[in-house]
């Protein structure tokens, strides 16, 4: 069967190198039975695309086309495919199969897949025994993913500004619920960008009493517009102190290297602190006499499965919350990955990726 | 109202400095209305003890009198104690008293005592403004506590070695029972001493599968006769390597620092590990890439409260769990702080202590 022509924006190496996200095209395998194939509409720029693409985690096969939020229209389907048809619009987040027969596939938690090759990630997903296989993700005129793992989208939610749902948004949403996040908690959201603010209106939602704990004193007005009931700047020793002991959850989504003891006094008996920016080493070992003190518990947490996924664009379309977005076309990329790497960015790029189609 | 002639054994400085627990005499105020008086039959050598004396965590007040794993015989009570009558089979744990108003105590978490001075602990518990005020421990002919944390010692434990219960026992129930550790749980005790030999009954008798984990190949043989099913020498790294993502709970009772990423892989997903042995730092920084990986946790949890303790004494009792313990005179003491010092120690120390009415 012919395959299908795509045109994509990818790397060809790491961009500390010197390359730049170009203009590329490639060939898809038609969708099989259990197959979805969607033309790419609209997709977020999370940090880890800069960081595959930049190849931070020593694991980046190039050519790679970076793209993990995504919102697309449905334009053919396998003939075993029962939940969609064509036209529909559908999303598509950090995944797009697994094994689907382990205990964490049948409980919607394909992150944690234990097929032979685990889950296969919607980009730089290589695992076959053929080398040449991998996956190219969003930055795309169109995608085929496994019907798992295509989401419906809510018609109540803003097609233009869900993508990050997809990724930032089950991210934070996942360990707030696992918590069981509820009216009467006070929660702490501690960085304020692409993951924070859309953790924020997620607790918000909740019911809990949301405070914003960030760095830059200029995010505190921005903080209290999201719907933060309060701001730390956590800098200010006066606020951090007078905070201690005060928080049931914490969710840190600072994306670099952090000393986690700055935080923990925080906690109050038996909360929980959550890390979800960081795929690394914290900055200094835990004390744990402060952690035992108050029964605590540090916790780190990645993406969410499909049922989650589902959940929370559900979630979000129920209580009016849309990811803040600054649109921007295809050519702009390489500028937008400054702007995330120089932390410049205001919450959440997202390409129009119509402008791929002409480009 | 006369005071009561106490004899105890403490140490006037750190042995660090050379010095040595020695035969000493003190005054207790007579109980109050809602205290107990207590003779003590049989008290615990806990590693606390020894941190304490030496002055590690630098809050010892001296002369330091240590004992917190205390059985006795109650021998007056005052006016208001009615769950007690003279010639009652008790035990004392950590605390002696708390404000009994706040949130924690009356939920009987009183480790988290959230009144004007916290509670008071069994010994070294200065507090009070007036500079002379301590508490002295059970390494003494006698105890006053308040009602509420004298504990019911169920008449099928077996009193001489009951004791430990009152620390190690709590300390290690305590967070093995807020995982809900049951049975299909796979569980593993890290740490095969004073507190993790209990720990290993304890999460037996919960229905766990329980692995101890240990350093040193000498302990397989004893960690099978506590009841383990399995044992991991955690020096090799073949038994580590085939234990990955296996555990449910690991509860780590090492009392120093160690390096908490050689266990991390060992937790299933959403798994979680709890620190009970350390009261510092780790020895590393904890690379949170693992701990999100598989969305685990890692906590620290200290003794437990009134609720707890005896809830673990009745647990004992009902399981038949009876605390693995060698029985010295009190003039034995210096060498068995030596003995727990050199980790040469098997389980648990206790304390004749009707030999040291007759010093």
């Amino acid at each position: 069967m012919e395959k299908i022509q795509t045109k994509g924006y990818g790397a060809s190496g790491s961009l500390i190198g010197g390359k730049t996200l170009e203009l590329m095209s490639f060939e898809r395998d038609q969708p099989k039975d259990d197959e979805v194939l969607i033309e790419v509409l609209y997709c977020g720029v999370c940090h880890s695309d800069l960081h595959q693409v930049n190849n931070d985690w020593k694991n980046t096969i190039y050519p790679c086309v970076p793209g993990h939020e995504i919102i697309g229209k449905v334009t053919a389907i396998g003939a075993a495919v029962s939940r969609f048809q064509k036209g529909d619009i559908v999303g598509v987040g950090c995944m797009i199969d697994s094994c689907k027969t382990c205990a964490p596939c049948k409980e919607g938690e394909e992150q944690f897949c234990e097929g032979p090759h685990g889950q296969t990630m919607t980009y730089n997903g290589y695992w076959k025994p053929d080398p040449a296989f991998n996956t190219f993700g969003g930055y795309a005129t169109n995608l085929v993913a496994q019907e798992k793992f295509v989401m419906n989208i809510p018609t109540d939610l803003d097609i233009k500004s869900a993508a990050p749902i997809l990724c930032a948004g089950v991210t934070t949403y996942s360990p707030l619920k696992h918590f069981g996040v509820t009216s009467g908690h006070k929660v702490g959201i501690i960085g304020i960008g692409g993951l924070g603010h859309i953790a924020i209106k997620i607790a918000k939602a909740m019911g809990a009493s949301v405070t914003a704990i960030t760095t830059k004193e200029e995010k505190r007005s921005a903080a209290i517009e999201l719907g933060a009931d309060e701001v730390i700047v956590s800098e200010n020793k006066d606020e951090m102190e007078r905070a201690a002991a005060k928080f049931d959850f914490l969710l840190a989504t600072i994306p670099y290297a952090f000393d986690v003891n700055d935080y923990v006094p925080l906690l109050r008996r038996r909360g929980a602190f959550v890390t979800v920016g960081l795929l690394g080493p914290y900055k200094q070992a835990t004390n744990n006499m402060e952690v035992a003190k108050l029964s605590t518990t540090i916790g780190g947490s990645l993406i969410g499965g499909t049922i989650e996924t589902q959940e929370v664009l559900d979630f979000c379309a129920k209580h009016g919350i849309s990811p803040e977005v600054q649109m921007i076309n295809i050519e702009e990329i390489n500028d937008a990955f400054d702007q995330v790497k120089n932390e410049e960015v205001r919450f959440r790029y997202v390409i129009d990726m119509t402008t791929l189609k002409n480009a």
